[in-house]
């Protein structure tokens, strides 16, 4: 049997916290047997939520933390002068190893700044890249980095590269994942002086399966099932898939409701519609980790209901189980 | 009454020339009385071709061209020995001044690379952008660099925001309009070197109304009506609009067809979503100018159809008769 997973989670971060958080938390827990929260936040609030469910008590724990980090604050000072705030605390956690991973929808800044300073880089890990697993027509690809580094240098994004076929082989069980460029077109030559320097690395390297550049008109297709890029790319790819989506939907929605006719059919297809349009939404892949780090950091997106949280908690059982920062570890030492 | 716009059209350019390129220009030509066709290409091909419709040969003219510049030649080399191509031939018209613009659907390279060294640059212009009109669920806006310049610098980003405002309000009428950095984040300090450095210059930009940062999640919502970025960024935002609007609509289409009751009422629905989708279309807004130049030189989508030609040409009039390149003159120097 396998041993229990525990996930420490920022019961105050995002902007549905504490309601949503605690219920994602307890559906987690219910939902696998494996996994045990920790639920870090103000405790009378958190238990006063918690009186709303029935769950297992024993792999359900609230830890008080008196402060909570807001999303305009700015990270250095926040992470480094708010000690007994929840993020904080749920780093913490992992630091010391009372957890494995931990989970927050608060403030992205503090997240990736606390993952660096508290619970620490990898040996080798230049930068952690934060990685969200995104939707595509025939599947997921993961897309790194997305928000961690802007302005990195070709060897980040190579690392970025080798750390993310670990992660999509063993957390997601793709095998031999395809590894794309982001790039402006699909020649060797293409692009600005990072991808041009960044091309060849990736060529060369044989722990991947490097597949060439990627034109993000082809992202969306699944060409590739990792995706390297700087973060500010990376960042502009993921706000485009969650903007355009949301307003192509809403523009449809208002389109259909634009005569008795379109009305009428509009009923007919909403079910099948449905269906199709979650298949495409970012909300069911659970949360970005932060790869690279001594322990794992999950981060959701500000808006996370019950459901993201819930992915969020249970795909730390996978990561932990598949032993993924061993893996992280060999291939830095690998490529020394 | 105003005077004729002389217009040349790269007949050999893009993925459906000559056929839809011919077609387009006959239908241009039929539209407006304002406009002269110069169709540039191999003149025997485009005679059988023009055979097909009927239209006032006064305002359309075949100019022989024996080469065509493929879309994977190097641009630079490709300018410099295809003197013969019907790129060159039309870029030499725009020089030379008998006409005022062209038009081509051929690769995006040469199309840059010609402006720059065949046509030429106004006085003061560092690089002149490749500037699209993009749909917004409310309109359109113009996203400029869209991919002549990677890797540029602020003070080039801040002409693009100037030259982009004289495009929007007098080519497409928007008064005083918002001017909006695409980045990462909405916050001055947010984003990379280049736009930490960029943020100031616009801000302190009396000729502009600048709006401030805009996240690319936003950017299909209207928020701006120019979006200045360097255009690898550009170029994302652009591919990815494209990516994802295709995807997504493709992914409808199927899951319309999965039942018996949602095959029904996707009949029902399909005119509004005919109509929505079309307002969503970047084929309804002609083509890419590259502003900045001594001449106007208009880059249409490789996939071009008749439709996206006819607006590319059509577009040419009202840059003509505004006096965008006077216009633009008088902001470089007064910039300087």
């Amino acid at each position: 049997m396998s041993e229990r997973v525990n996930v420490a989670v920022d019961a105050m971060g995002g902007d549905n916290a504490p309601g949503e958080v605690v219920k994602g938390a307890v559906e987690a827990v219910c939902e696998d047997q494996r996994v045990k929260v920790f639920l870090v936040g103000r405790e009378p609030v958190l238990k006063e939520e918690l009186k709303k469910y029935t769950y297992d008590g024993e792999r359900l724990e609230v830890v008080h933390a008196s402060e909570v980090i807001e999303t305009g604050e700015p990270p250095v000072m926040a992470i480094r002068s708010k000690k007994d705030s929840s993020i904080v605390k749920c780093m913490n956690l992992v630091k010391e190893g009372s957890c494995d991973a931990m989970v927050s929808a608060g403030s992205t800044g503090a997240v990736l700044v606390g993952g660096q300073v508290i619970v620490g880089r990898i040996k080798g890990v230049e930068r952690p890249p934060l990685a969200p697993l995104i939707p595509t027509v025939n599947g997921i690809c993961l897309l790194l980095d997305c928000g961690a580094n802007v302005d990195a240098k070709p060897s980040q994004l190579l690392q970025f590269a080798k750390i993310g076929s670990i992660y999509m082989e063993s957390v997601i069980g793709v095998k031999n994942p395809k590894v794309g460029l982001v790039n402006i077109g699909v020649e060797e030559e293409k692009g600005n002086a990072l991808t041009r320097e960044t091309y060849p690395l990736l060529k060369n390297c044989p722990e991947i399966n490097f597949v060439g550049n990627i034109e993000a008109r082809d992202i969306p297709l699944g060409v590739a099932d990792v995706l390297v890029c700087e973060a500010f790319a990376g960042n502009i790819v993921l706000k485009m898939l969650e903007g355009v989506s949301g307003a192509l939907v809403s523009k449809i929605k208002t389109g259909m409701m634009s005569s008795l006719r379109s009305k009428i059919g509009a009923l007919l297809v909403k079910p099948a519609l449905k269906k199709t349009l979650k298949g495409f939404s970012t909300e069911e892949y659970g949360g970005a980790p932060l790869l690279g780090l001594k322990g794992l950091v999950v981060k959701t997106h500000g808006s996370s209901k019950a459901i993201e949280i819930k992915h969020s908690i249970l795909q730390c059982i996978a990561f932990q189980e598949q032993n993924i920062n061993e893996k992280i570890k060999e291939q830095m030492i690998l490529g020394d």
